[in-house]
């Protein structure tokens, strides 16, 4: 027996397989030889349930998809403010070879173009480029669980091959966006596009994103808040080359995808999605790998900005004590976030006069995030104030941390 | 009595009111006139909860807000195809007037930027500027429930000193986007810009876009769902100006602003959000109303963004029958999204073989999305063929329509 | 009896009869109309001797080498200082139609392309655009010595299908580079641009520029010193669109050239030569005319900076005179031109102390150019000084208007 | 006694020494110790003499300067096929330091920009940066005709910061305008900026220019022909960095300017001229040098489009013999270029049947150029098949070469 679920992203690969087109990347010779028909699509949920299709298990070089974790790693070990003095946050409307601080004063528009990721390598924590890449390996290899390497090979071509870049970092040391020997930096960024991953490591990579920077089966919080929220803003604007907009529009997830066909997506609480089909379009992303991305959005609604009408009554019934008429219950269900907690206090306002005591049931309440607690705990006082009672049926324990809350059970 | 969230965004709003920089807009010599100090706040739940501060009743100029109701009314009026070919959607790195087209054989941008905007102008429903302009006042006033009008005097201004747009409109007509007499477009985009909306419109405005583009209070659908889902994901990329990434790393929510200094953000499902101050920094953005929605969004977690670690188990206990050893219960919680549905489906996969019964009980489930019904009756058939049975307990008949699905109670 | 030149010159334009390459503009209507096989050169002396060959006398809108006479006529009129306020002339190493004012607050970089030629069309004398087109009708008739026309239809079919220059206009008046209505100034220009004219007039142009700005058969001088200068200048830098540096380098002369096929040329103080072929090269400028232009410069040597090896020795013999040891005499040949007046300067400078006497013979001389008169008096001044004599023998009567010079003769 | 000549150049050089604004390059370090005070004057004439005023004997590094005799000894070597299909001739409207190939596949716009130069320095003949430096030097010794060397300071301070240029000579690696290392290429422009010259060395190069290549001590030709026209040609479109169309209307000489404060100017066969000063106006060109330059060129009227009102008629007299009226004496004057050659045939073309014989007197004739000898024997055949005579009185000779040419004495 297989799950249905199994069977539809298996139907939406197979579809995707039969197209034919786009280019294998030539721009580095040894990205020339990859096999244009490899596929592989791998679907990680963030309880670590894996539905792997194809070539899931193929070893390529990340190349650009290295992009996000350099920059969160800099981010995490340099802090905001320095990181932000030289990479800046915007989308180019360039390429991604773009040769962004040509103005002579500006920083790189955004990590996700080559000039603003070879600053972000420079930016690695150690001395020299040894040290910054065995970092960045090593907090790679945190996320797949598993040591990973480089393509000697793959690195030893774009070394050969890479002037753009090198002309890219010159540039950048121009105007001391980069400190020190720029070839230092560029060979940081030359090696970092040479580690190699699979399809199933890259599902592991955005899954640990999508599950609060948690990788599921070692339990370690793996990339702050504050970063992570970072990465996956930038990744929504800036992810996909010249294409992100086209993206965010049929797509809708934070993603980033590479030249040598990988792409990478984050369905934030719930999946790490991974595709990996060397042919590429006009704008440097998998062709496969797109298609199959739409589909999974569009066969599962799980588009960003996917209009939900209507909203979940927070509280599910509002109830007079038939014995004490003093006395109203609510009973919750659904998260508690801001637009839940809002719609409950907004309630307890406009109580009659008559209403001595609310009861407020948490039973089926799944989520209480943000401050509701605090805000519940106010609300509480202030019934007080009035000469009036607030409790709750917390079972769940939800209300832990929230003091001075009356809680019933 | 009043609530703990009221007395929050009042602080917020308060706060911010104390920042002095930025200019007002001088571009038009009508915007120049503009009070300074003046600014509101108002928010605005899916419910219709209203919670307003300042100057949310002064009328003002939409500006630059109306671009995406004009994108929106095209593209319901046109279609996608027809507003596609003719206007891109990539984020430009530019500035809001830049000459988008000049590559001489290209689509502006995105609609976000004048060149788009003007386009979009263009292809309104209606003969000539007085019946497009009729229509989109017509949209708009469905949006607040009340009509609103043109301020003329803006509209002379924007007219006497309009010679960057109309330039851009003469671009445009000559690589043929926009067909017929390019003054007449741009006359309809002068006239949309000089409508007079309050806070309190702009929030309304924004409230039934998060509310899935359903009115409140009058219960219409304004908005189809891929028109919503396109202007959002437009607005998250490119709503504020070359300002957006910046945006988008520190608010994270889809926005749009105009250079009278109102600004409008969605939370899809939980609230629209407006501010006016017309004081503006150097991306054309209200000052206050960025430093407001900073805060707000911070407070309350409202970044699209925001990670949240763990995820709530969809089966919230799995118990066998103490009775009956082949029976099975799992009680449900919260969403059968994507993911709740998978980890369900995944669990009924890897029951032992001894189990000959499941019964899922919906009681607590707070909502089911996509196509959660089918897949769980898919399941279901396919634990008959395996001679097992899949039973559900739905009181809240959140089944309904899913076929063949054996439903308890 | 034919000249041997004209039997070289009608060679060159058979050659290049042959040379079936190149396509007539289509950006306008009319222009596409033009008979692709039509094709005239015509060679003007300054001293008004015509060599013509093939369609001399086919009218053809003169299109944009209207820029050089409105540049012409705006700097004789409104001076220097006004219009170089705000055009400037640098080769912009663009289009002719770039949007050259676009960085918002420069002017355009130059006059020959077309927001340069529009501001110079603004600036025509006269109110409102008949009056100003009527000047320029007048201005070039005079060169021409007789009435010019315009085109009607393809002055409808520039208005019709403008919008380009329409968009650069309004780009002009947003920045105020353009006063006025800028649609006033467009139509100017589009007016101008439909002069009908010939290949015989545009030689009759040219060899008008190249005689000093005096039209050779009515003697009046059209162009002022300054201007004709300047107009030279810009013509050699800016004249052949982006093509501007290999006709410098290939061909070596002031000239410009028109989307319907024309090219003007100035050999100063020698010829105007002129060519009519429709089909262009892809920098809009006649292939047919490109290549005969080519091989005149090389047949004649006629490039500006074709080197010369050697000087001619301005002081042709050095002789002391037999009879009076104390007296030397110079024979003077050539020109007296800076470097000439120099040389004799330094040799008398340099004469033996037993030289008490130079008469210097300037029956031979050429010309004296500058001011090499005035040189010469300071000279007999200073001789005088010494103790010396300094007298001429000038027969031509070069020195009239250099006092105290000392004649013979 | 001194030259009144002499008086005037030291004039405009007293009165430019009092201009006290511009600023000291200090894009490398060492020419940031400039004496901003440092200030000399030097004119050439092609006949040796020289005009020195201030510090002309203080040597300084010949920076941009340096790319004009790197491009011609390019071409020389190389060839025109091979040089051009790598470096374009147009001016740019750019920069001097523009990442000119950026567009991917073109080539650097001119030879004066750095990226045009930095390929040109590739091009030098020799093998490795050692060999290809001396080349240059020897090339630039022979025309200083002493031996020049390398201010190892200044070198060492480019290779320092010379990161920019370090770009651009990987974009050109990276498009294969420059093949091999692009480090030894940007190496030996940085050795080839940092030459010793003084203000009267560039003079003398100027001069040698001026004198069509020939050095006037060593009587060495030492640029050809066609790369002495190209690289006049260059200079003056592309020459004086930006600001090209300003120095070009105004001062109308090919020149060259470097960033340590030295600028050369051509003025064909008459002058070299070159000016030593540090600060810099805001295009990069010496603030006292171009104030120096306009100076003399308005009081010499030496710009290369100084109008010359009327021609001097090349046949001064024409008379019919008294005792044999059949025979008529054209006495010439002034040079034999294109135009006069044109003028003699057209009236000899003209003479009345009743002329038989017609004696050209050339005596008086000081140079003939282009092939006007051969058009004269030419036309005297043509006469003779029209059963007339053609004769010449030649007593320079100047017919020499001619064939079949009655020469009378």
């Amino acid at each position: 027996m297989r799950s249905p679920i199994d069977d539809e992203i298996r139907d939406i690969f197979d579809r995707c397989a039969a197209i034919g087109e786009g280019q294998v990347a030539t721009y580095i010779s040894e990205l020339a030889t990859a096999d244009p028909s490899a596929y592989g699509l791998c679907v990680m949920s963030v309880e670590g349930h894996c539905y792997a299709y194809g070539a899931v298990d193929v070893p390529f070089t990340i190349q650009s998809i290295s992009k996000i974790f350099a920059y969160a790693l800099a981010l995490e070990t340099r802090g905001f403010d320095a990181v932000d003095a030289l990479i800046d946050v915007e989308p180019s409307g360039e390429a991604f070879n773009e040769l962004s601080p040509d103005s002579r004063t500006r920083r790189p528009r955004n990590p996700m173009i080559n000039a603003g990721a070879i600053t972000a390598s420079s930016l690695l924590p150690g001395e020299g480029p040894e040290q910054q890449v065995a970092a960045l390996l090593s907090c790679l290899g945190s996320f797949v669980d598993h040591p990973l390497e480089i393509d000697e090979r793959v690195y030893a071509s774009e070394a050969a091959t890479g002037h753009r870049n090198r002309a890219i970092a010159h540039l950048l040391r121009s105007v001391d966006v980069i400190g020190g020997d720029p070839m230092a930096a560029v060979d940081v960024y030359f090696r970092q596009c040479s580690i190699l991953v699979t399809a199933r490591d890259l599902a592991l990579l955005a899954a640990t994103l999508a599950n609060g920077g948690v990788q599921h089966s070692t339990g370690r919080l793996l990339v702050s808040r504050a970063v992570l929220r970072r990465v996956l803003s930038v990744m929504a604007s800036c992810g996909m080359y010249d294409g992100a907009g086209h993206w965010m529009t049929e797509v809708g997830l934070p993603a980033k995808s590479g030249f040598s066909g990988g792409i990478l997506a984050v369905l934030p609480s719930q999946f790490g999605v991974a595709s990996y089909a060397p042919p590429l379009n006009e704008h440097g992303n998998s062709v496969r790998g797109v298609a199959a991305f739409r589909s999974l959005s569009e066969r599962y609604g799980s588009h960003l900005f996917e209009p939900r009408v209507g909203r979940l009554h927070t509280v599910r019934h509002r109830t007079r004590d038939a014995e004490d008429p003093g006395t109203v219950r609510y009973a919750l269900q659904g998260d508690l976030d801001v637009a839940g907690t809002e719609s409950v206090l907004w309630q307890l306002m406009t109580e009659p006069t008559g209403t001595r005591r609310v009861v407020i049931d948490l039973t089926a309440t799944d989520r209480i995030s943000g401050h509701a607690g605090e805000l519940l705990a106010e609300m509480s006082r202030r019934y007080l104030v009035d000469g009036r009672t607030l409790e709750f049926v917390d079972p769940q324990e939800l209300l832990v941390g929230a003091p001075d809350v009356a809680r019933l059970l």
